[in-house]
């Protein structure tokens, strides 16, 4: 199976108003709930793919069981998240029915005691045994240490398991010194990492700093990837309209996919722009549109870049 | 006891940002949950006051519960609320710590199924036969007939028991018809009431449409009551500064706690006032500062009014 790793899981609520005012009373028009976090997302695309997946992380509270009964919907998910005692925390994602744009809440995650930390190591290395490859996703609610995702990058190499590593910050900083297999940054992670806002320098950088394959998401800009085997670029036919909510986790998913499926670099490009441009299009937020992935597939530009001097 | 009867209940949380940006991401700085829903607040300052109380109404779902459990917070207040298969609803406050407003997101409430109404009203009949007053709070979720304020007034006339509305539109227009010993509108619902912009004439005119007495809520203005023994404003000593949420609430919590121990209009209606100027000038909205209370009690000044023609 494939493991993906949210330590700082959420119940994501989308409210719709007619049109969002500060300082006024609104009345929530449709609200809908569903699992969040990063980690949960590329779980529900790797489902949806036909990959076993098993997620894990945290979860607590009233809103974590509200999570873990949204996830029974999707019975290919094997739910291994580990009880903490504070709340899983809420995002909430106001969208204006008059102008389409979103404002977003987000709650901080709850505080993970040590012993907590310790419980959840304890059961990611248990999980390891089984998995083919594992992704660490998103943010570290507040009592995990700086250094966390460094740790599970050491743990997951000592247990011969390809592991990717999706995050920002000081976190990212520190897991990239842990070597991983392959970190998937956005542009403005790429560019805090190594302090470079020219791409093709930042992979090429962010590799010597020890991820051995750097594939960096560029919105519109589609992918750039940095590897052993060489450098592309992956774009999306034509410039997309829609909602970019969870697409990059869904290149996270098609990377993965790739990966286990021991698939040449382009062929894993295609796969991440393909699924991240079919989420774009989904008329859900973080879901993704079969027909236009499949049809994508056949359309994403793979081209070979110059290697840097 | 004094029975409060919220329909709609409430999970009420508040979410404190630096400063709400329409189509930003915000990061919360402060989360907190307190059970909401008129009939709650109203029940929490009733015991306060050293009332027993029982609080009813629906309950469903993950939120229905962390309601049930912060209830359970105020050992004062019995829960009697009754289950049903919808979810209670959310309120969201996101306070901007810049300017100190408030925007305002409230979910609708879950569908109420009419073998789910039926077990409200036995519940709230077996209630009545232990309850010294009944008070009637807030909307209606979806599902309950538009007439139900109006078949529980008459239920509680019919035990004996005296009744309070507050509520608003037509559930108010049919309530008021069943003839309840007091309503209290706030200047909007008034006026939608009576079609009078003008409180002395709406007042008068809202006791004509089956009302024994008309407390209305008129904001810094203070409270306007026509009542069988007579006519009186009340009003606090100085214009308040701070937060008017929950006022209305503690307003009503000061009538039932002057209703039931008898006191005369003019000492109700100072009650009512002093709480509700208390809970303005509280810090956490919808609490009252029991100081200011003690102290604007002596302090209220009630005014009696010529009877109109």
């Amino acid at each position: 199976m494939i493991l993906t790793v949210t330590l700082n899981t959420a119940l994501d609520i989308t409210h719709r108003v007619r049109s969002l005012t500060p300082h006024a009373s609104h009345r929530v028009l449709a609200v809908t709930e569903r699992p969040g976090g990063k980690g949960l997302n590329v779980a529900r695309v790797l489902a949806a793919l036909g990959h076993e997946v098993t997620v894990t992380g945290f979860t607590g509270g009233a809103t974590g069981r509200v999570v873990q009964e949204l996830l029974t919907a999707t019975p290919e998910v094997l739910d291994a998240l580990v009880p903490v005692a504070g709340p899983t925390r809420r995002t909430i994602a106001v969208v204006d029915e008059r102008t389409g744009d979103t404002t977003q809440l987000n709650e901080p995650g709850p505080f993970v005691e040590p012993a907590e930390w310790s419980a959840f190591q304890e059961a990611y290395e248990h999980l390891l045994r089984s998995a083919s490859a594992v992704a660490l996703c998103g943010s570290l609610p507040p009592g995990v240490p700086v250094g966390a995702y460094a740790g599970l990058v050491r743990t997951a190499r000592a247990a011969g398991v390809p592991v990717l590593l999706d995050t920002g910050g000081e976190p990212l900083r520190r897991g990239v010194a842990a070597r991983p297999d392959i970190i998937k940054p956005n542009a403005d992670e790429l560019a805090e990492l190594t302090g470079s806002h020219e791409p093709l320098r930042a992979t090429q950088d962010a590799r010597r700093r020890g991820a051995r394959a750097v594939v960096a998401s560029l919105g519109a800009g589609g992918l750039l990837a940095a590897t052993p085997e060489g450098r592309w670029r992956a774009a999306p036919p034509a410039r997309l309209h829609g909602n970019p909510t969870g697409a990059g986790d869904s290149a996270v998913a098609g990377l993965l996919s790739g990966l286990v499926g021991q698939l040449p670099w382009p062929d894993r490009l295609t796969e991440a722009v393909a699924l991240s441009a079919a989420t774009v299009l989904a008329p859900v937020a973080g879901e993704f549109e079969r027909e236009a992935y499949e049809e994508l597939r056949a359309r994403v530009a793979v081209t070979a870049e110059a290697t840097a001097a």
